[in-house]
């Protein structure tokens, strides 16, 4: 820690903060860290509700980073109590409470999945389950932390009013979730806490527990919600994610499908890349700003190697398969044909018995769904539809009226 | 348990009760009790958060003792988990939780008290403590309660939704106490809950917690609240409360002080009279009606010998004493004289010696208070000053300047 890395710290803090409360106290406490030597506690939880940590969580999980190799300590919080609870946020339905078993498995992949952004080496890193605390918190425990809110501040959380003006339940439990991660705040002392900036409601609960258990209240900082390749909210359901530690060949395919409008926020959260470096890469071709981004991403998660094996794999592919943007468009006239005879005719299969050899085969997708059925009369909308067979060979097809 | 006899059971319900939800299923369970010769078990609930029972509790007891006359059970349970919590009802400051010692304290008392009202014996009578069920709850435990409630609900309480109204702060764990005292009725497997009208609200959460957890819902029975001596709400801080197991004698007093106001609701939810009988009283002088009812209250807590003596020694003491309305004035001239002598003067004393042994013994109070120095010079407004010695010495003393 010295003087000029706090400045450079606090200056890639800002660039990534969506939110921080607040930037005076933050360079105060850089301040004081660097003068006593005593690295700030940074902490981020993350509630093993899925299997899997997606590209959403890398960016705060990058400014844990960015603490870390400014030589302060990340204490990583597994939210195992509170993924047990399930945290209502931005959901207009309950997400339903998760069994221990479910939550242990979760949390079990947890650490390879982060380990890739931050060090979790014992000596570098807290790493702690929130079931430390609560585990051994009694009913009465409960109602005591119950006491440190009041129902009109919590109420003031966007979800829980906007729930309650939409007349749809609002449980009491759940309003027990912001309280319970402002308690993790004062049970690991944080000084600075990192989330999304969906989470600051709760970060907030934070620095207002730490008061009233006489502890200085801690930073917040929240980053932007990266959206999804698809340009809505990232989320596994929608399939728009990218799992930090999924198939490197596939992170690269997903990142290269990303729309173009995406690709600055894109750049800017989850690269090291200056303000000027990216005009530079924008002012080009869309495509090749697109792989410059993909290879820094998977390189970042999975090696310089997996990155360059990624881009000759997707060049490969797609010169065989034709790019995305290449699909072959096939238009044809007249009836509906049996899905066997439509993949003879579109070439994708060299005769109706071969085609029928790869629909049974499962080697077939229609839009995306593999079918089986040769006899099959499959609708073709205005867009017509996409056919794959095998990896490599896809066509659009579309059916004029006779 | 015969069918007349549920019928008189239910009559007498009908005229204590001031909410009956619902009737028919009262009919239905009484009925269904008759058939099967099954006690109903018939809760009430009580939190050991002050050392005294009071005659404001003895209602919804004597409806308890009703259903037990009738050969039903009554299910008692002694709040001593949720007296640690405070039940915030109709108070506009919260109340401070209790230790655990101090609800000891007070539930050991409660039952000696109550005891005068509902036959305990175990026989006849289940009593049970909630921290049996609270006390084994973990913090999930106490999750999954809070999870049975809608934060909407809970805020149709009148009390939370005016603290709310009124921007007071109501605190989450408060919100809790409905859920608590509804999960009583599901510990319990009560048939039918009895509470003071301000009860209302958290008896509904019983029935709903009993059918969310696949039980039949309670009926709720309450009563009408049992107004203070001077005609506000009873309490101890007022002074207008006549204890459970006070002394008799000063019990009756208290109920002579009673406002002829207050005396029909007295009548009708403390004694077994009549509504003939309770006019013929009331067409009286109001003063034989009143002492018919301290008699009656007191023979009931106290048994009719104490109720006796307490006439005897009532009449002893204002016919000695004089009746507060005929306590003799006094009208002095001049200067404030040494409160020894002013005794001397109210011939309240017969020596100034006399005055100072009367004084050291702590037997004098000067508007209700103890005053032991005989040189105090007490100020004397225009009100004058109320002088007892003992307890058949009084008089005003009024000081016109010289």
């Amino acid at each position: 820690m010295s003087s000029a890395g706090s400045q450079s710290l606090f200056s890639a803090l800002q660039r990534l903060a969506s939110d921080l409360v607040t930037g005076e106290e933050l360079v105060q406490r850089l301040q004081a860290a660097t003068e006593s030597g005593n690295p700030l506690r940074v902490k981020y939880g993350i509630d093993p509700t899925f299997p899997e940590v997606h590209l959403g969580h890398a960016v705060p999980l990058r400014v844990l980073r960015l603490f870390q190799d400014h030589g302060h300590l990340p204490v990583l919080i597994l939210g195992d109590a509170t993924a047990r609870l399930g945290d209502p946020t931005g959901r207009n339905e309950q997400r339903p409470p998760l069994t221990t078993e479910e939550v242990e498995n979760n949390a079990a992949t947890y650490l390879d999945q982060i380990g890739r952004i931050v060090d979790l080496s014992s000596d570098r890193c807290e790493v702690r389950r929130n079931s430390e605390w609560f585990a051994g918190m009694d009913f009465f425990g409960a109602l005591q932390l119950a006491a440190q809110g009041t129902v009109a501040r919590l109420l003031e959380r966007d979800d829980f009013r906007q729930r309650m003006d939409q007349r749809q339940a609002v449980h009491l439990h759940e309003m027990m979730y912001p309280l319970m991660q402002g308690w993790d705040s004062v049970a690991v002392q944080a000084d600075v806490e990192i989330g999304g900036n969906d989470q600051l409601f709760n970060l907030h609960m934070g620095r207002l527990l730490q008061e009233r258990n006489s502890q200085t209240a801690q930073v917040c900082l929240t980053t932007p919600l990266l959206l999804g390749t698809d340009g809505s909210k990232m989320s596994k359901s929608l399939g728009n994610h990218v799992p930090l530690a999924g198939n490197p060949n596939d992170a690269f395919g997903k990142i290269m499908s990303l729309s173009d409008e995406a690709m600055p926020a894109w750049f800017a959260l989850l690269t090291p890349l200056s303000e000027s470096e990216l005009q530079d890469l924008l002012a080009g071709h869309p495509r090749d700003a697109k792989v410059g981004l993909a290879r820094s991403i998977v390189a970042w998660l999975h090696g310089d190697e997996a990155a360059a094996a990624a881009i000759l794999e997707f060049d490969q592919r797609f010169r065989e398969g034709g790019l995305p943007t290449d699909i072959p468009e096939l238009r044809l006239t007249g009836d509906s044909l049996p899905l066997a005879q439509l993949l003879k005719a579109a070439k994708l299969a060299n005769s109706t018995s071969d085609a029928r050899r790869l629909l049974e085969q499962g080697g077939v997708r229609v839009d995306g769904v593999v079918l089986k059925d040769p006899n099959a009369l499959v609708e073709i909308g205005e867009d017509g539809i996409l056919c794959q067979v095998g990896k490599r060979r896809v066509a659009r097809i579309f059916l004029d009226p006779a």
